[in-house]
């Protein structure tokens, strides 16, 4: 039995996964805020899973913890996870002891990928994009996480795709984050809201000027960075992921359009077929948790699933 | 002992590689036009390693041509060799019989990238990046060439960096070849020349607005191009190659400039120390051939070095 956590900035999703690879538990809790109340999550959503989901907590061989920021390779130390308020936290160091288990941890967005492989069918290549409040990819080929060199592999969102386009909050202008970002189109929208994509989506559809350009920028970073996972990388299929993508249809709608549009134009585009290798991860899939769960049992076994 | 062909648009470079990978004879001649023709080039240039290289043709095991073209995966079928008049050829089918020994093809551009890798030091991950009359990268990690699911991974030249830019012969606007690519340069210069990049360069100099422009736009493709391998891939090092870095030290400054310029601009981007990470294949490198006679000799080891 593995398990495995998806740490998110206001809720941390817990599986228990079995040997055969299927998912016999599953719990949700609320994530603490800073590292001592992040590490107090971590433990609490393992014990809720034999309290809640009826899982045999002393079956568990690993515990894997997928976690929005960045993590140092090789070690339990994760830093500048600022939607969880940590700054530093070995998160293994800081269960491990308690669990009395392997643990391993991961980026978020990396680990989703992992999971969304494996929930795929586990073979050829994928490029799970993830439109969040940032934009980042992990490229997953033959069951494993193309990291590259430095661990900046898949850190699309910082490509610029304008000259001419709105700053991105990494200094560049135009960068597809900077168009397709929650974070930059909430702040260049300016009202608050639970969702405010969302918002912009309906302003949009009401007519709102700021509301369709912020909107047509969505599909336009989000079909850009299609492009250049698929021109780059060549995926076999792109897997979009992330709290943008709660909007469902109607942001891929606008996205096969993008996408369409530019096959119109380009023969060499249309022979990619992008429309016909993208797909949206299901609302509450549990990828980012199972490939956590997947991190997790691959610190036993050489890490057979994370290579340079 | 191995040898490898670069077939090129106007000449054929051929080198024999004995066991240790060193580099024993070297000739080049004229290719030839049409499909014949450069079946004729192919089996001239191994006749003349042993007439005037002094190679010894009785050890030779195998033969690599890399070629401008599309190639079938797998296969020796050869088609849109535009730049050399074929528009259909199964290579190997036309040589191995005349040549006796194992013949393998490949795209020119992948097969310089794994001659880049090979005299790089053969270790790491490496994006060979092709500026060219078009652009085109390949990737080589651990040795072996990134294919992607489809053979088009590497084809960052149809990445669009500004709906603006001009329009590209794919059919979109603002790609990176439409800015970099030689041929794209030369049609907007207009103005005929052995080199018109070169030409373009010297006009710059000389204040020539329109040169100014197409000089500015050639570095800003080339970079965005290193941007998108290192920021998608994380490839350790980019080295560029092709016939447009016949300008060497006067592109590679502009290129160098626009790199400093994001990295003045962005943290992030400055924290991947990209000024560092760009190399330029020296002049004369025999890094195409050398790498078409791996992809030879990798016929006869199952294909060790090209994987899917």
């Amino acid at each position: 039995m593995k398990v495995g956590l998806d740490v998110g900035g206001t809720k941390t999703d817990a599986v228990a996964v079995d040997d055969s690879g299927t998912i016999v538990g599953r719990v949700r809790l609320a994530t603490g805020w800073g590292a001592d109340a992040v590490t107090a999550t971590v433990l609490a959503a393992v014990r809720a899973l034999g309290t809640d989901a009826g899982v045999d907590v002393s079956a568990i061989r690993s515990v894997g913890v997928g976690i929005p920021g960045q993590i140092d390779p090789g070690t339990g130390r994760v830093s500048h996870a600022v939607n969880l308020g940590v700054e530093e936290l070995d998160i293994v160091a800081a269960t491990a002891p308690h669990l009395g288990v392997t643990v391993g941890v991961e980026n978020d967005v990396k680990a989703a990928a992992l999971g969304a492989y494996a929930l795929h069918g586990g073979s050829g290549s994928m490029g799970y994009l993830n439109v969040g409040t940032g934009i980042a990819a992990g490229i997953v080929t033959d069951g494993r996480l193309w990291r590259g060199a430095r661990g900046t592999a898949g850190e699309v969102g910082h490509i610029s795709v304008d000259p001419n386009g709105p700053l991105c909050r990494c200094g560049q202008f135009g960068c597809i984050e900077a168009f397709a970002g929650g974070g930059s189109i909430a702040e260049r929208w300016g009202k608050a809201g639970a969702l405010p994509v969302r918002d912009v989506f309906d302003a949009a559809d009401a007519g709102d000027p700021l509301a369709r350009e912020l909107r047509g920028g969505l599909a336009r970073g989000v079909a850009a960075a299609i492009r250049v996972l698929v021109l780059t990388a060549d995926v076999d299929v792109v897997v979009l992921g992330g709290g943008v993508t709660a909007l469902g249809d109607r942001l891929m709608s606008d996205v096969t359009a993008e996408l369409a549009a530019s096959a119109e134009a380009s023969a060499f585009m249309r022979s990619l077929r992008l429309e016909d290798r993208v797909e949206l991860l299901p609302a509450g899939s549990p990828a980012a948790a199972l490939g956590a769960a997947l991190v997790g049992a691959s610190r036993d076994t050489e890490g057979a699933l994370a290579h340079g």
